[in-house]
């Protein structure tokens, strides 16, 4: 029995090491991530029965992908395998200012986006299942994929779920429209929307107030209380939470996040975070924040835990947070920087 | 003006050091490489003016691709620049007795295999050229790349180039049935064929003679001549080179082969190899054979350069042979195993 | 419900890249590795359901130990934790002739070593469970750890668990002494005795027969079939398998083993192979016999698998065997060492 | 037809990783640096056709560094092969607050400190070319490479050159006075003078006005624009640019440029820049100041594009710049830093 | 003869490289380190001839620890070898804001820790030396390494050495009522007590004056100033020195120390750090103040000569200081953050 | 007071990993060695007290190499240091048959090659010294290093040294003639002669036997004796040894030596070794060689002791042998190739 179900596509993820560009790489490190993947994950770490549901080719990288799920203990007893397909790739260059970090993706044609929507019988899979999780990247893989997510959005509502659902638009896979278009009707499912400011204004055309930063480099708090409510209001979703980031630099960034429920706003301390590797920050903030909330059902305890434990993220490398729940509530009593020993 | 143009993909090759398993590997070493490819840097680095098409992506990777060719000296004027598709990858894993090395391949759908027949100026690029090569993969990537292959060799013909052919039968590409059928056609254009014993059988159904290991991991030098005399017969092809590989073991292999030029048999001694990365070692010994030719239109001093070349390929990282002339031709001397200081 | 319950100690392994001596160290490779936890990894690999019993402190690197057993998906919710205690730690130093690649171990005081006999409610870890796996490092660890062992044992026994049993003589942990008078009272719950010529011989003082390499550098089948057989009528264990190597040189050896069941020799063919990381060969060998074993019920057909897939673990860098079913069953039909492509 | 020919020594360059001392180094990373190629590596790479005019000894080495011109797609048909001598080298140790990077040169006695004036023919290297770049380096390695330093300017002069020029003083290669002396009389032939506010007060006397950090890591506007002020007016030279970099830190830099064109002065806005690697920051900023300015002949626009690709240098490891044009543009447009996915 | 003498344990330090967590890593880089290893290695390279007295094993790791303090000149004559024993080992997690570093260590049971009191003669080992150092981990390790301390200290006094302590409290080792329990009597001994507000507190219940940061992330020179008059107070220590550490963040630290010698108090300017690894500055303090010290009888230049040489320290991989006098004396007078070449 | 000193020069050794061309690295290891380096370096590892003498620069480069002597044991108190010059360099390609391993010297005008022959006191360097060691390098190195060489020989003599000198012909820094001329008049210091019979005939012409490879990659007993007895008569000489090696392929070689006093041969058994680092070698039987001697006086036993303590230097990546005298001792008693645990 889980507590926690996700749904979506793990890549390889290859970097080339030392801020070098991926033009004059000679060697790769080998990460595995993706963003439902990776709540999994987290969530498992932070101590939910979770379990992750994909679509993999059978070869040593789809083991690969499987294997690295089942190490912190993420249930893979749900993924649907193939005999052909390939896995989806993507690169990335850690960048330094001026240059951000960027992501060249090679995803196109994997297994998981070619999802059919008959493949999974969720009604088994989220037998008893507390909470169900799924980002705005899976509909964006394709028809099948975005079928499925329906389907898996469908069961989830029908089995009782907690359904939390993460914007996260990627300009590589599908247009603004295409994706309000196909999201929108989604909408009606969730109890948890997770997003930044930046996407919900590309899918949803909510626009941040006026005198923000137009590249999102500074944020202000109250513009992002007034899209968290336009949100509600527009989708009547109970739960709203936005991740803020301040990057005025690439390695030194200001990050937090607030929280909007049932017309209440929480809000969580900034903590500056030295990047060693930011992503899959969102994605370690929404596995904290259903972890705690899952466990005492209370959002004002869960938006700093999911805060403090999504700031650890950024300085471990990989889309996965390494961190402990102990660090995380470490941090939260306000840590040292000392050198613990 | 260019001495020699080839055709065909070449690939980002990722493999894990240490001969770790795919499935286990935190890093990967990255090279390029295409049996075309390494044919044209093998011949560039030779002497000879070497040009190299292909089809790349205008992103990071299609860059790296064409960058290294350059590395070597290799014209890549005539590259076709895509903006979308990607870059073929491929794995490799090193083996050791009883596991021989492996490649994984994730090529489908590459800007190359998309190749269109009309988008290179074959005339204009063959114009002047003493020599043309393809492989046997270029049309197993698709319709399109079979057509231009077909085209290619239609206006090296008529450029009057000598044309060269390397079987390279690929089984996770095509059937056997398919590549006889692609290829039986484009046979008429070709003045020196290369192959193995294996990939003769396999394509052309030319068996080797009883008594043969049907793993082919020993060969004998009788069974080669026949199989070449076949393919003479056959297609009437005025030049056919068979390579010979002996491997009893994965890192010692035993390396020769043998030429058929207008009914006369020429055979080179045979060079015990310690192998370092065998991959490319066949399209180091086109590349050799070719340079020698080109200058001085001998198939009996060419086939032993050949193999010397090549053999030393056995010894280097990499898809291409970083050795220089000067090394094969002591090797043709006799060279000495001690260190060389 | 489980296949397979195994018992034992797993570390953390060191070792410098590239043959360097350890005193010349200055970056290290790290691996999991320990023999039931070998045993545990590479049947599950192979299909069983296998869990791995043994007792963990609860710090990073005793999670990574936890970790790395649940990535092959061996079930790990049997383990004992402890506040306090250490991981034991073992530095492998690679060799090459004439230096044996040899081991330094780092391991008293750890956690398992402390084992109580208490901690592990073996009646309810035993339920269901098909056969159960203790080597004779275990019981080496300390007294603690030896009145597990027969703790474990007495269950497996009442369980109705199919017991194997490798005597993996380890002289860094005990004498031989105290060796025999510690496991002489074990073989009465043991159904499968594993072995080599030479731990038969320093542990229960069964001589091989005149003529053999004193450092068993080499061996012969005759000698290791007189061994089986005394062990046997000592013991009244139904089936002995010894296994066979010869080392003429530390970077290629021969493999091999026989097995004796009720009065019957089986032998497997000798396998050459080019070593890249022998630890845990005897490991595999225990999990591809009784994967087989368990499948299908014959030992003549176990043996051999357990050869093939044993001999494909020394090509592994690692303790453990990240081969699949498949390609050890390609090896027994005869592989070509060609690249596989 | 090339567009931009530069002269000068490339090296073999050797970092200990990861902040280490070289005295402390057990592996060193490699790259091929030097001002005049850098410079020609770059204009390459913003497309420019370059050739870059070096002396080089037939090994190894040697042909590393042409390969590596070549990789970029710099011409180098002009290189001067030797059968003797060496390849200069450099060794890089990167620093931290309050350790500045630093530079061990063993360069002495390299093959192009060994120039002789007569071994190039500049009339031919230099027909239809529209610049030439050379840097203060070259002259300080030696007397023939001061001559053929002159021959060669006096050679693009002719030849209608537009001749760019960066003093690039380095005080381990001469004196201040022999500096001065040397490079005074080849001022004439300069019509873009590169230079930073300090090696215009080493080399020529013109001290930064009253109130600067006599250590250079502040900087100010006005100091800058009354040096070049005086160069000008000095040496009578239509066009004098200066970077400007301050460095409180050795992580955070600060970057710009300024120029004096025929009395007026231009200024680009400052850059924050976080530091993989500033070796070749100034030369990027040639490089890009010269691609632009023969594309569009305009020295307002040219000033911030260079400033941008030689921030962006800062980035990346190794001398050139890996950047391309496309991003120096996006930079200049305002840039995120968030990840660009 | 030697200057100084120091007497505790060296380790064998691990740790992920490149931000990894333990849990996550797949290769460690070895150093070796200890508090009074790495003051003895520090002043060795200052110019003093320091000895290096402790107890390890005959194996590799031991030898390994010798061998490293020899190659900074240390004299190792006065090791005590073992032929059992192992190595001690702690893994240090390189942090980012706002994760700490952090130390695990597993050295329990190490050589070092079961000292006999009576294994050094030390009137032959501290015969003409002008200088003796121990820290307060020493005593910690176990009852037999207390012993030894106050006999050496005993010894150290008799010999008419300066005698200098480092309380060094960890945490992981013992309380702080152990601690004090033990290191008070010792107290009389020490002619230089050099400690941070932190440990004073900890240790010897020396509170930091109100409105200090309880996490002793940022810190005043007041507060500082009282804890040191109350040591020298209570103990009659002649010289205090305190170590002052500012960390806002983890990879920019702000570093200083002040002196309190016979009622006068010195302070030294704060240098701006960027952190590579700061493991080991106290010590490197230790070793510059001692040095300076020893050599011109004069605290008030050792002072700020301590701060620069650790300062630098900061920067260096590693426990030990690769830093030299130079350089030290280099950054005293005021030191250019540009590359120095 | 020393047991034996030696002369010469030490470089920093470059070699790209895992056998890459040195064309093609992108990262080196770096090692330090040379042969009277590597001979003191083994020598004190072996229980000898060694020093070593040679000229360095004052930077960090000539800091490593002394501190590499140092962390072995060997005195360094006798180098002499320089303000300028330069360490000399050498690349290492490791090769792989049918290439042959490959050194590139970048040594020309290093600070040793310029050695003044006034610049080292012998006579108190030499004073109560047993033996010295020098090899054909020195001298070869330039005029001033041949008399410095000459110097030490007859300081050498005067105090009463066993004096060892190893050929050591390198081709790449003079000619036979040159070398024979050199050398000729310094073997009348010569109590010990080491060479191959390669090198004997290259200096002295003296001719291996008719049937000999002339490759040298086979070797006869017989030649060797036949060009012993010549040496010895030619010059007097009471002890020749010379080292028999056989390399059919690159990573397996036979490895052996003889030895004639007085007119007696001795001969040591054939050892099968797997190369991982052959460099040094001779080196390592030297430092056995005469470490044996010089402790029981019996070259008898030398002899195998010196090949087998060489032949485990084949094993051992560097140019030193990090073995020990135990292990070489174990090896000569019939060493297993299993895992020593």
């Amino acid at each position: 029995m889980l507590d926690l179900v996700t749904l979506g596509e793990a890549m390889i993820r290859l970097s080339p090491p030392n801020f070098a560009r991926l033009e004059q790489a000679t060697h790769l490190d080998l990460q595995v991530g993706g963003s439902e993947y990776n709540v999994a994950v987290g969530a498992s770490r932070l101590g939910l029965r979770a379990g992750w549901v994909s679509r993999l080719p059978e070869n040593p990288l789809g083991r690969m992908v499987r294997n690295k799920a089942r190490e912190h203990g993420v249930n893979t007893d749900a993924l649907v395998w193939t005999r052909n397909g390939r896995v989806g790739l993507y690169f990335v260059e850690f960048g330094a200012a001026p240059r951000a970090s960027a992501v060249v993706y090679d995803r196109a044609h994997s297994a998981c986006s070619e999802f059919r929507e008959d493949e999974v019988d969720w009604d088994r899979v989220l037998e008893g299942v507390r909470a169900f999780y799924v980002s705005g990247i899976m509909p964006a893989l394709g028809d099948g994929a975005a079928r499925t997510t329906r389907r898996a959005l469908e069961a989830a509502r029908k089995a009782g779920c907690l359904v939390a659902y993460d914007l996260n638009y990627r300009k590589r896979l599908w247009t603004p429209d295409d994706a309000r278009r196909c999201q929108e009707p989604l909408m009606e499912f969730v109890d948890l929307l997770l997003t930044t400011e930046e996407d919900a204004h590309v899918v949803f055309g909510i626009k941040p107030e006026a005198g923000d930063d137009p590249n999102f480099n500074q944020v202000s708090g109250q513009s992002y209380e007034s899209v968290a409510l336009r949100l509600q209001q527009r989708f009547s979703i109970p739960t709203i939470a936005i991740t803020l980031r301040e990057n005025p630099l690439v390695w030194k960034n200001s990050w937090s996040a607030m929280l909007l429920h049932q017309g209440t706003f929480h809000r969580a301390p900034r903590i500056e975070v030295e990047v060693v590797d930011r992503v899959g920050a969102g994605d370690s903030f929404v596995a904290a924040l259903l972890s705690s909330y899952l466990t005492d059902g209370d959002w004002a305890r869960a938006l700093p835990f999911g805060v403090a434990f999504s700031a650890l993220k950024h300085t471990v490398p990989g889309d996965v947070n390494w961190s402990t729940r102990e660090e995380a509530e470490q941090l939260l009593k306000g840590g040292s920087l000392r050198v613990s020993r």
